[in-house]
């Protein structure tokens, strides 16, 4: 009984850690929620002037292709820490509660996403409009593998 | 008169393009708000995380300091053009007005917070906590200048 208790209360301290861990550099929800938003806000517009120029709608325009692809790259090793906050799906957010109950298939897919931007930014530094188009068509299907699976 | 309606009708078309070239990469103000938001959402994020080591609130971890003040000097640089987009004083904004009738000095406050965040990141690359909290403190002071001018 004594051992039972003692059991419970090294449970109930652990997650609370856990909890504490999990936060991690946020301090509410919210705070993680207007964090992984703002990272999705650059992403969409440096992502979207690359965009213009692999469709053509802009001139290739290598050093600013280049500079665009080393942010978003930057940009996709930041949120995912947001993402994992407890809470942190509900509120003013479009993420899925599916993305915290089954966090090793969100973790894979944002890896996914970060692989691809990296990718993206090697062949953006020395490249040519023909060489960033696969990785970036690569790039673009790992933003939305991971919003078909957790975005409302 | 001819004349007259001729250089009318070349300012008006100097202005029209001169709007594009204001508006730069994006479609409209609004746009450009979401961005500027967003940057500070994650300066004010990292410069944060900075600052709590700065105030002993948390232990001085040289690594953890130096990403953060990495960041915060890429982010340091890349809002400015959208701040002066006409028209994105309005709205869902806390710019005042002044930003873009002071071009020059919002450019000297904003290029002054640039180089001091790139002076933190110097600083924090090489750095221990007694040689950061200068360059911390006089990158905290350009916030401030900036905001007390420009922001409501």
């Amino acid at each position: 009984m004594g051992g039972t208790i003692r059991n419970l209360l090294c449970l109930v301290l652990v997650m609370g850690s856990l909890g504490g861990v999990a936060y991690g550099q946020f301090a509410k929800p919210d705070e993680a929620i207007a964090y992984r938003k703002a990272v999705m806000v650059l992403n969409a517009q440096h992502f979207g002037r690359m965009g213009a120029m692999v469709k053509g709608e802009k001139p290739f325009d290598q050093k600013a292709f280049s500079a665009n692809a080393s942010l978003v790259s930057t940009f996709s090793r930041l949120p995912w820490e947001a993402f994992m906050v407890p809470g942190s799906d509900q509120g003013n957010t479009a993420m899925k509660p599916e993305a915290l109950k089954e966090k090793g298939k969100f973790e894979q897919t944002a890896k996914a996403f970060e692989n691809a931007a990296a990718e993206l930014n090697t062949a953006a530094a020395a490249g040519k409009l023909e060489s960033v188009k696969d990785p970036f068509g690569k790039t673009a299907q790992s933003c939305k593998e991971c919003h078909s699976q957790f975005k409302r």
